[in-house]
């Protein structure tokens, strides 16, 4: 694609694709050695790309932020950058291949000098790859700045980012193609599946897989809503009928997820992610130790003792979250009790006054979980940093797994109390219902709207700032203020908040919905707002992001399979503790409980056997990946044959 | 390794590796046609290697065919041969590496020609994959039998075995080696560990696991045997004090199979299979089909439907498993119904006859479990050659888990019934010492001691008829002799009885040894005993095995691991069982049940976790993996760089 800028961005010779903002007290010096090493041809150790300072706009403020750099590059350094991050692009019959520029004819869609072959998102990734492995060459220090040392071998621009020079690196948004794909993806009104394709294009293949994940999801839902519906109208007070909606629940929770890894790879392969080899990743820019030679590279880095990471997350991060997790438990036993205590003195002498009252602990028990979650997760954060990972996905990994443990029992500790300790299933569908629409409007306000009201208010006070002095109509905007008004936008911080978000939806209809048919629904309606809501933020309220290559949605596959797992022992004992099975076993307490945990444990097994029979990956995509390796290895044998064959012609 | 047939072997002019056994009344032609085919060079198509007759021996008589040849090969074509298949070897900075003979010198332990550098076992294992990639050219069939059709492409010696001109292919034995491997295996009387890298130079990756696990396994149990003998001695009669134990026993399990797994994953990376790639599987010789495009390779072979197969599965293979399942379950009612009438007859009138009743029923139950097995395992074979599988993994993965269950079944139903429909703990702890004493007894006479004598036998026989011509010493049988000793030894049908005898030992121990502490003792004594005759069958009951290389021991972690959680199961429910527990709990057995699931459930999660925190991989071999991969990242970068570089001076 190429970036539809032009027209007005006379001050640059070239499509700006990535923006760097350093502080705006960086020495002259500094600058220049920098723009010198980016522009510094690749055999010399530079990147070989193109960049340009950016203008002040029309008569920019003293406010303003004079160091905006502007990052292209020649196609032709693209196409060599593709092959270098190892871009998969799809060959001429049909299969996906890593791309090479010597066999560049031979990729589908490679016309010309092929410079619409690459989408503008790969050229921006391609780009933050080049800036990331540009390497200080000798032990130094960046010139006007002696505190921000230079390590041979470490990333230069990573080291400025952590040492606070380098304030942030940003792609820039196409307004014409984001104009195209907001209409396609949520401005029209016509019922379509989301233009994932273009997602991607856009977007890079982590969103595109969250999107698809998101709306695979809201169609999985769509059987458990169409029975949901009628057992909500028909069958409202007799919770007792539940037991088929429960292994219905069941065999549902296990079959989706199965699916959906299949439909992933699908996604993953006509991608070309699936078979893309991941890069050596690099330390976390917060990652410190001791200065030693890493065992890998035989570069020299901090270097970090793995045990005393381990005992940190052992000793230190383990019983915190599980302080964390009984501090939880306390609350909500508190809740309990001061539940239990209104709705006495309401009964005692119901006036206007208790009334209210009764309403009191659940407000406040929902304000008390919103702060621990906040307060929780700063902590995470920082034990997490303190651990001390030295990759990036291990401190993420990390990250996800203290924060997902507690959100789960900050939201279903209470329901898990009232279902299996009170046993009371009219609480339980009352709790469900409020949780459910509660948090379903507070994350449209707080995600969506709120955020878009202060860019819009943002946006305007732009817009007539320009106009004051300028008379240019509103789509118009000079490539100045445009990159000046998206580098204030907000930072969009990754997928983790809306997969969480997913995460306990799917929580609260795989493991009580039984109990509350309508739960279902309300999480369709739900998803299909989300969907036009997260677009839309996407689109108009965010930076744009770098795209993340990735084939498959990681940690959360695991977290949702761990999730319908807990299910089908929820699901039992729901099934175990409904009147109906409880009449059929009326003798015999101990032989219902017997039952009950055979038919799980036989399920799980079921379950487990499940996972193992349907393979990951569909068949028309295992052919194509072996043919691809088949051809590797003749081609390979091929080559040694013509070897040993030219071998003895030589002795001949 | 030089093989040290030398001296007798004065009718071959090379070192003979590996036998062909043609049958006697195949036709000079073929006979020509397939030598002239083998010798031919690599670039006509041949596979290069070197084949010669045998002679007849010293006046060999008219029954014995003399249809029998060695190959061999010269060391550069060996060395070549080893780049083909994939070898690792050690590289000179300890890592392991693809063998390359372009950078042969680079590795350890090469020396010169590199005559040592290659182990016999490997020679034999190269020469195999030469002549099994042996291919026919085009569309014809063998000279002289027109019944043997040929397709261009497809495997020579494949053909000729399924057809039935090729009576067997195998490796020759190194009377030098092997006497030197026997010796430091099981006829040392000192204590130490087996020789598992010269096993591993011997018979290959896929033994030496075999053996290597059979110790740690061996090794793994002493605890337990430790721990129980005490409980034996001293708690005999207190059947209610095994609670401390199954605890034990549960940990026990998963932390074994768990560090097993890192164990063999570091034998692997010695051995140099761990990163091997597998070479492309062809279809096993019994495969047949429509003829057709393999969508893979794109040569012509036979196809055949995968949903034809699944259904194959579904609907009949399936159903006769659960058929077989339930009349197994069904002959143990059988048993228990008899076992309690003749109880009941002896307790009437206790005469001598009835005493000797007594033992009737289990005797019968024994040999019918015996007569099931059998049965079952050739329609087991049946079945699953029936379904049609293309590749020799899938067709042993459906064989390994048909044979599997139902072995689980018929050894283990009985002691579950025992355990939990009757409760009878002082039953179930008799059953178990009678089943692995009398199952420990029967393997060794069978497996061992049994083909030993007739070995031996055959062995004296051959020495007699040669002794009665010439005087030689016993240890000198000329090569033909040697050779045709050899054809009539037993074939190795591989490791899968090897595997499942310890299969269900390790159910015994896992599953039921708190109420029988003695179990783990005696199984000690059973794998001790097992290792030597293993091994003395191995060296003197067998033909030598080609090697197979194994980087793990493929599905029976999977089966081990799936023991090992029945094994909570059962241990969880014996634990709630136990009289101790039940007197805590004497007011509410619902309570008792209640709180035996729930930790039950603790377990396994506990047990799935520990799975996952523990690495497969240890640290030290990671690093060596992961550096082996950023060098070889690395070099491309250097690689593409210079191209670039090149491309740019060339244009300037």
């Amino acid at each position: 694609m190429v970036p539809a800028v032009s027209a007005d961005c006379s001050s640059t010779s070239f499509t700006p694709l990535v923006v760097l903002e350093l502080a705006s007290d960086t020495k002259q010096e500094a600058i220049a050695w920098l723009l010198g090493r980016i522009r510094d041809p690749q055999q010399n150790g530079g990147t070989g790309l193109l960049v340009e300072q950016l203008g002040l706009g029309d008569g920019g403020s003293e406010k303003e932020n004079p160091n905006l750099f502007l990052v292209g590059a020649k196609w032709q350094r693209l196409l060599s950058g593709a092959e270098e991050v190892g871009l998969f692009k799809e060959f001429s019959d049909g299969s996906m291949r890593g791309f090479t520029c010597a066999n560049k004819h031979n990729f589908k869609h490679f016309e010309g000098d092929g410079d619409s072959f690459i989408s503008m998102a790969e050229c921006q990734y391609i780009i933050k790859h080049e800036l990331d492995t540009l390497r200080a060459k000798d032990e130094t220090h960046v010139p006007g700045h002696p505190q921000v040392k230079l390590y041979p071998g470490k990333s230069i621009i990573r080291r400025l980012l952590s040492k606070g020079v380098l304030i942030q690196v940003f792609p820039l948004h196409e307004k014409e193609e984001l104009k195209r794909l907001s209409y396609a993806w949520y401005q029209k009104v016509k019922l379509s599946f989301q233009p994932l394709d273009d997602i991607r294009r856009y977007y890079g293949e982590g969103q595109a897989l969250y999107f698809g994940f998101l709306e695979y999801f809201t169609f999985a839902l769509v059987p458990m809503a169409l029975i949901g519906v009628p057992y909500y109208l028909f069958d409202w007070e007799n919770y007792d009928k539940y037991v088929v909606f429960a292994v219905f629940n069941l065999v549902w929770c296990t079959v989706i997820l199965e699916l959906w890894k299949r439909f992933s790879t699908s996604l993953a392969y006509s991608w070309g992610t699936l078979s893309r080899k991941k890069a050596f990743e690099e330390p976390r820019p917060g990652f410190h130790g001791v200065l030693g030679f890493n065992p890998v590279t035989g570069r020299e880095e901090p270097l970090y003792s793995n045990t005393k990471r381990q005992l940190c997350i052992y000793l230190v991060s383990l019983p915190f979250v599980l302080l964390c997790l009984y501090l939880s438990l306390y609350v909500m036993m508190i809740y309990f009790l001061m539940e239990g205590w209104v709705l006495s003195v309401h009964d005692e002498e119901p006036t206007f006054w208790t009334g209210v009252l009764l309403f009191i602990p659940s407000i406040i028990y929902a304000v008390v979980i919103e702060i621990m979650n906040l307060v929780y997760r700063y902590a995470a954060e920082f034990l997490t940093g303190w651990e001390n990972h030295r990759l990036e996905s291990s401190y993420q990994n990390q990250l996800v797994l203290k924060v997902l443990v507690f959100n789960f029992f900050n939201c279903f500790a209470s329901l898990f109390y009232i279902a299996f300790a009170m046993q009371d299933m009219a609480l339980l569908r009352q709790s469900l219902a409020t949780l459910l629409i509660t948090s379903q409007i507070l994350n449209q306000v707080m995600e969506a709207f709120l955020p878009y009201w202060l860019q819009r208010r943002r946006n305007k006070k732009m817009m007539r700032k320009v106009q004051k002095r300028k008379a240019v109509a509103e789509a118009e905007l000079p490539l100045a203020e445009q990159v000046r008004l998206e580098a204030d936008m907000s930072t969009y911080l990754g997928t983790f908040d809306d997969y969480l978000e997913l995460f306990l939806l799917f929580g609260y209809v795989s493991l009580f919905s039984c109990v509350y048919p309508l739960a279902a629904v309300l999480v369709v309606l739900n998803n299909i707002t989300e969907v036009y809501s997260d677009a839309f933020k996407m689109c108009r309220v965010f930076k744009r992001p770098f795209s993340e290559p990735a084939a498959n949605i990681g940690v959360w596959q695991l977290a949702f399979e761990a999730m319908s797992v807990i299910a089908v022992v929820t699901n039992c004992s729901l099934i175990g503790m409904s009147p109906q099975v409880k009449a059929y076993f009326s003798e015999s307490e101990t032989q219902l409980i017997l039952w009950t945990v055979a038919i799980e444990h036989v399920l799980l097994a079921f379950k487990f056997i499940l996972s193992f029979i349907i393979p990951d990956v569909p068949k028309h995509i295992q052919i194509k990946l072996s043919r691809l390796e088949f051809e590797s290895l003749e081609a390979l044998k091929k080559k040694k044959m013509l070897e040993a064959s030219e071998l003895t012609k030589g002795i001949q």
